[in-house]
């Protein structure tokens, strides 16, 4: 149980104090009264995105043409460098911004598999997101591997000793979320890794739910691969291209399978062979959406304007304040705090649970606060801290203790809507 | 030989019975005398488009937020829809807008190779274009398959009789660009499709070239599969996301690699297994983009509005008036045509050879003309019927002759640019 002030006037006194509440308004805002606490699904609009997707729209596209090709076809190692020094802890030349999560995924993770012959294990988590648990499923039965699922808490994540006991010298590859997208709960990368390099294997990660929120040290980690989205807490909005990273060493050793012609060495010659780039370009495929690159450019830069340690520090204080409030008003009406209560085992959402979670989650969406449920019986709230008001989360709880009590959620009758 | 009236009063005469002519004023133009002959590698933003993306990310995505994929949530397949319907000949289902077209090619070709067990050949030619030969070198390499390359004229295209006498009861797969990239040749997707299939083999196409700019009949073809690119002639921008056919019978015995959360039965549910969705949902991998997507839409609706039979025979007409002109002005100064003279075997764009195609190349971009530099002497003008005048052709025309026949050429230096 952790216990906060529980008069409104504390979440003032806390926002009056924070020293990133400047960049509220770098985001669009079309309702004041909404509540956003969703931005850890898709994260809202900077205004200078805005301004540069119109730039690169109606200057760069609209007048510029195919020359500014000559531009754009360095953004996806730009971008990521740029992701990498202010917000994963990456030197320069080990990240891309390209495809999507799952793609990336799928790439690596072939990689990965071919990297380390004689080995045909490879683990995750069994509260792993869909699409990372689908991708290495779809691998594991066309590589006749086995896919090793390590039973989960669903509110504390993964036990690193359950880990070690899922590992042995069949094992070759690794695949976990940093976040957990359900819980919330933060992984130490350092000491998991440890424990895959330990066993042979390499260790790839699932930044999606911490890139931008938690300060994560690819580099000093030890973490051999690692993707993630951009759509979340870097703000570069629906469906924008996502991120890899491939540590330093271990490029030269890995060939995705995916050879496109902007993984090629030269590849204007168009010449008869594939011939992989050298260093990250390799893991590169087919060409590169532009405007959402420079969306993530936006998004990263932004954040990094705030950084990420002051990010991180309001990141902890918002869920913390949003836990104490769940645990005085929310708790005793039945809906339990789902997520990791210590700061070091904590992303940047908490998580509820209670039976009726998804009628909670409409119920708050009619009221004008936007979470999103998940399965089986839990209602996520995202405090995001670039953005996000301390009283913000005390209006949220409190118009959310307000529906419990009076069980307007009830009344809402249609299925569930799809929010990613 | 190709004559055509020299004067250029006959391109003013060929404009103004243009019924297309309108069109040009549907698309951003930011220098009046700018002559651009590369829509063909990127083509030019639709004013629709800019102000439909402005939409999106300032309504959709900036006040919506994450509500908004309840709209959006449905794009791939309906744009897809929308592409078969109008400009590819593909009825309801069998289309999607996603990834890129060298993810959809790998996702494609796996899939196929895997329907035909027992065979191990994958077929294409050595003209084929550098994205899809290194995709299937690379999962030639990865499945210990035989890749055999077809020798092809890199001036007329494929030949139907090397094709059949690269087919045997190996052949798993066969996959060929509709428009040959650097010749512009444009192949009998029927004829060639029926030789495929008497091997027993799948055909699957790349129509990077031709969609939007050549009648696609992929349903009346036979063709069992099909990907292409939409920031050519469909105009939706730098890195848009491509689209990928499935013919419906073959769907259900189809598996393609990347299992992704977005080819998911019942996404949201979240369940522990892949269930790929029904129908063409299930070639879907991860999150699609949706300001890409939505360009792709815009660009599908204005052709349509312009109808694929009038923007085929303005293409040929203005094909068959470069042809003409190269042939009077260019042939007796070296520069000869290197694509096919049959109307029934071209493509929209026209390919002159001649050893300084670089530097001549070069030289148009100076003057306000911009084709591009394809290897190994090879410079493309492609005349997109939806914008391009004949004048603007005589004109291109008119500066390369002097560039060529005053030989400032001579005076380019530095390395080629990056253009793709």
């Amino acid at each position: 149980m952790t216990t906060v002030p529980v008069d409104r006037s504390y979440a003032g006194e806390l926002d009056a104090a924070d020293p990133l509440a400047g960049f509220r308004d770098r985001f669009a805002r079309d309702e004041e009264s909404l509540i956003y606490l969703d931005g850890n699904s898709l994260g809202p609009l900077p205004r200078a995105t805005e301004a540069r997707i119109a730039e690169v729209v109606g200057r760069e596209w609209g007048a510029g043409l195919v020359r500014s090709w000559h531009d754009w076809i360095g953004l996806p190692g730009q971008v990521g460098d740029l992701l990498g020094e202010h917000l994963i802890g990456a030197g320069p030349g080990q990240v891309a911004v390209c495809d999507s999560t799952t793609v990336n995924l799928y790439k690596l993770a072939v990689a990965a598999l071919d990297a380390r012959p004689g080995r045909s294990v490879i683990v995750t988590d069994d509260d792993n997101f869909p699409t990372d648990r689908y991708v290495l499923q779809g691998i594991a039965a066309q590589r006749g591997c086995e896919l090793r699922m390590i039973g989960t808490d669903l509110d504390q994540g993964l036990a690193a000793g359950a880990l070690r006991e899922a590992l042995d010298e069949r094992t070759a590859l690794v695949s976990l979320s940093h976040v957990a997208y359900r819980s919330g709960a933060l992984a130490d990368m350092t000491q998991i890794t440890k424990i895959v390099h330990e066993a042979g294997a390499l260790a790839l990660w699932d930044l999606c739910h911490s890139a931008g929120a938690v300060p994560v040290e690819l580099d000093a980690s030890g973490a051999d691969l690692a993707v993630g989205c951009t759509y979340k807490y870097l703000n570069a909005g629906p469906g924008a291209p996502a991120f890899l990273y491939v540590r330093r060493e271990l490029q030269p050793g890995l060939r995705q399978p995916v050879w496109g012609w902007f993984g090629q060495r030269r590849q204007f010659d168009m010449g008869p062979a594939y011939d992989p780039a050298p260093g990250i370009g390799q893991f590169l495929t087919g060409t590169p959406q532009i405007i959402g690159t420079v969306a993530v450019q936006e998004g990263v830069r932004l954040l990094a304007e705030a950084g990420i340690a002051r990010l991180r520090a309001k990141g902890l204080a918002l869920t913390g304040y949003l836990i104490g409030l769940a645990d005085a008003w929310l708790a005793p009406l039945g809906a339990a705090v789902a997520s990791p209560r210590p700061d070091e085992r904590r992303g940047s959402h908490v998580t509820l649970a209670h039976p009726e979670a998804w009628r909670i989650s409409q119920a708050l969406i009619a009221e004008g606060v936007i979470g999103d449920y998940r399965t089986p019986d839990r209602l996520r709230l995202g405090p995001a801290p670039a953005y996000t008001r301390f009283a913000d989360v005390w209006d949220a709880l409190d118009i959310m203790r307000q529906i419990m009590i009076n069980r307007t959620y009830l009344n809402v009758q249609p299925p569930r809507s799809v929010v990613t």
